[in-house]
């Protein structure tokens, strides 16, 4: 088995852990901005020294390609974006871009013989930062996103996306985005961002699927009143409420499947005094299964809530949802046969989390590799995978595009 | 009984109702502010009419006094504050104002004979809307906040309470205050603010304390990571762990006392977004109750939560307390006589929110009268009692402030 360089990998997750540092260990590097116009243009020269042609799309989407033996061959892409959220971590997204950098310097300095032209790709604004919704370029490409909707996308300083993107160096032509026609196959790798495989003692993750979820807002209606005036039989407490709303839906859902995911993430509850009854609550549930007839129980869990609890009127209302979308088959039983001959541990697992890979299994055969997450943790500046485990991740990948180009 | 003049106190109820007013029928008349002024301005024109000399301390507190008919006598006080929340309501406060004022007027064009010198009066910043703490000033009168710390209070748009006191027309010397050495008694009325004489059908509340309180912040730590990745067993999460503690305490309170009231107001979550798991909650709260061994129960239960829950560890802090303030048992039974021989309705209440009566009930004998509160709806627009329930309560307290006289 060919193997990537373990050093190089290194230097470059040192060198990419510089743009948009911050004293805590973690970077804010959000998309289009000057921290990520770093890591670019660090892509760019890398690629470049080794000969790959770097092109860009409309959306900012960067490729760099190196040529294969034969003509007339659709490329194999592999990559992940280099934008963070803020005070995120090291290799949520980056690593997938560095993995892919590696495959190429390898095949390059290695002089690995490949017939398919074989790219490096970076995603334009994956986390959604500044500039909403998460997967934003890849949902573009795709078709999931109108582009004109997108380029009104605006951050908080009021700047949209498109003024941001007229203005950044990497923007190109529509002519080169990825395209079923160009691409015969996308292969990402990615941190896992949970804490399963280390859990599990496993290197590798081959991922099957980015997992089914449903978003829904639950509402309790209330009456304010006074804290110290109101007997409690008087009372239509809509905090009471939602805390009883809360437990119901543990109970319930507890009892479907278990790996089911679900969370209560937000919450808002007004007036919010001290004193005064809260008269409304509005917080979110998010749940997520790889099984729609699970995430259907759920929704039915959801629905069928009281429509009154605690004296205060209930309302849930779905905000919105995603089908499982499953990986290749072909694909995912190439990983778990390059990883098995490596002799990495390795099992199956699926993605909770949403990745550009996601989108772009809809329009070409698409898989992903997963590394572990230290403590799960992500989304952080604590964000851990040592470099081994990068390594692995690096290695499984390259032979992976390597198969792929035999076929 | 002598009675007082429902025409002339209609007729203050919808002047004062100006002062301030919103379109929402409600008005917001913060202490100090231009509206304020307007109420303190008609007070003086209708005190001085009928011939009441009109002083103010250096807290702005105004007193307007008949002089009686006996020399070297103390004065007998009635009165509550002009102030009130943002969008509050036309009689929490200015009631008590106005049936004072109405009290004098009746007692000067009525010609009726009493000994000690009678005094209106106006409390100022009771509600503490936009300089904090509520009651302030009677706080400062009675000896319970230091007022040098008091002036430097803050709004929130930078202005001291101190700056706004210097520029306000009614700010006296602080000889005018009231005292125990001329003050011989304070009755305040005001309206409920809460349901019960509306639900028991009675139209005056014979108020005998203002029931004793604690407030407790509790706070849940938890861990926060991706809603799609980490498994259910992986999870500490703060706001289920909250959830679990707000069912406990209602479930432990609920055995206590059926008088006991409890609230909590106030929830924060961080960091409170839909796709990650809660790391930290923070909610208040408050319960009340006249029986000190009941709050010291009370106090138990919140101290005996378990220091983890959920796998988040719990914190619990006091935030404050207070006793029980007893109103004078003398002026409680004689509102209760003379409210008996009226004929009207009536029951003994306490009060479950602070007053500036509770201050200064540590310094002369005092008590309070309440009338109903349509709905027990206080501090909104929609805050009403009918004029015929407040001239029931300003006859009881003309005829209690006669009767005190005659002592």
């Amino acid at each position: 088995m060919i193997t990537t360089n373990k050093e190089r990998l290194d230097d470059k997750i040192k060198t990419f852990s510089k743009f948009g540092a911050e004293d805590n260990g973690g970077i804010t590097r959000f998309s289009l901005s000057e921290p990520e116009l770093m890591a670019r243009d660090e892509f760019t020269k890398r690629m470049t020294a080794i000969g790959a042609e770097i092109t860009f799309d409309d959306m900012a989407n960067m490729y760099a390609t190196l040529s294969g033996s034969e003509s007339g061959l659709k490329r194999i892409v592999s990559g992940s974006h280099s934008d963070s959220v803020r005070s995120g971590g090291n290799y949520d997204g980056i690593l997938g871009v560095m993995a892919a950098m590696e495959v190429l310097e390898t095949i390059a300095t290695e002089k690995i013989p490949h017939r398919h032209p074989i790219t490096a790709m970076i995603w334009t604004n994956e986390e959604g930062s500044l500039y909403p919704p998460a997967m934003m370029s890849s949902g573009v490409v795709c078709g999931k996103f109108e582009k004109e909707k997108m380029l009104q996308s605006i951050s908080a300083d009021g700047v949209t996306f498109g003024e941001a993107l007229d203005k950044f160096k990497y923007k190109g032509d529509e002519k080169n985005r990825l395209s079923a026609k160009d691409y015969k196959a996308m292969v990402e790798m990615h941190i896992e961002q949970g804490p399963v495989l280390e859990a599990e003692k496993k290197d590798i993750g081959v991922v099957t699927c980015v997992i089914g979820m449903c978003n829904y807002r639950i509402r309790t209606y209330g009456e304010s009143n006074h804290a110290g005036t109101t007997p409690m039989s008087f009372r239509q407490d809509a905090l009471y409420a939602a805390a009883q709303l809360i437990m119901k839906l543990h109970e319930e859902l507890d009892k479907l499947d278990p790996t089911l995911v679900y969370t209560t993430g937000e919450i808002v509850c007004k007036p919010c005094v001290h004193t005064v009854i809260p008269n409304f609550v509005d917080f979110s549930i998010d749940a997520r299964h790889e099984n729609p007839e699970i995430i259907k129980q759920v929704v039915k869990i959801i629905e069928s809530l009281p429509k009154e609890i605690a004296k205060c009127r209930v309302e849930t209302e779905r905000a919105w949802g995603r089908d499982t979308a499953y990986f290749d088959k072909g694909l995912v039983a190439t990983v778990k046969k390059v990883t098995d001959e490596f002799g990495y541990s390795n099992m199956y697992i699926n993605s909770g989390a949403g990745h550009d890979a996601q989108f772009v299994s809809e329009v070409i055969p698409t898989t992903m590799i997963f590394v572990p997450s230290e403590k799960g943790y992500s989304h952080r500046p604590t964000e851990y995978t040592p470099i081994e485990q990068c390594w692995k991740g690096a290695n499984v990948l390259l032979n992976t595009i390597l198969s792929i180009d035999k076929e």
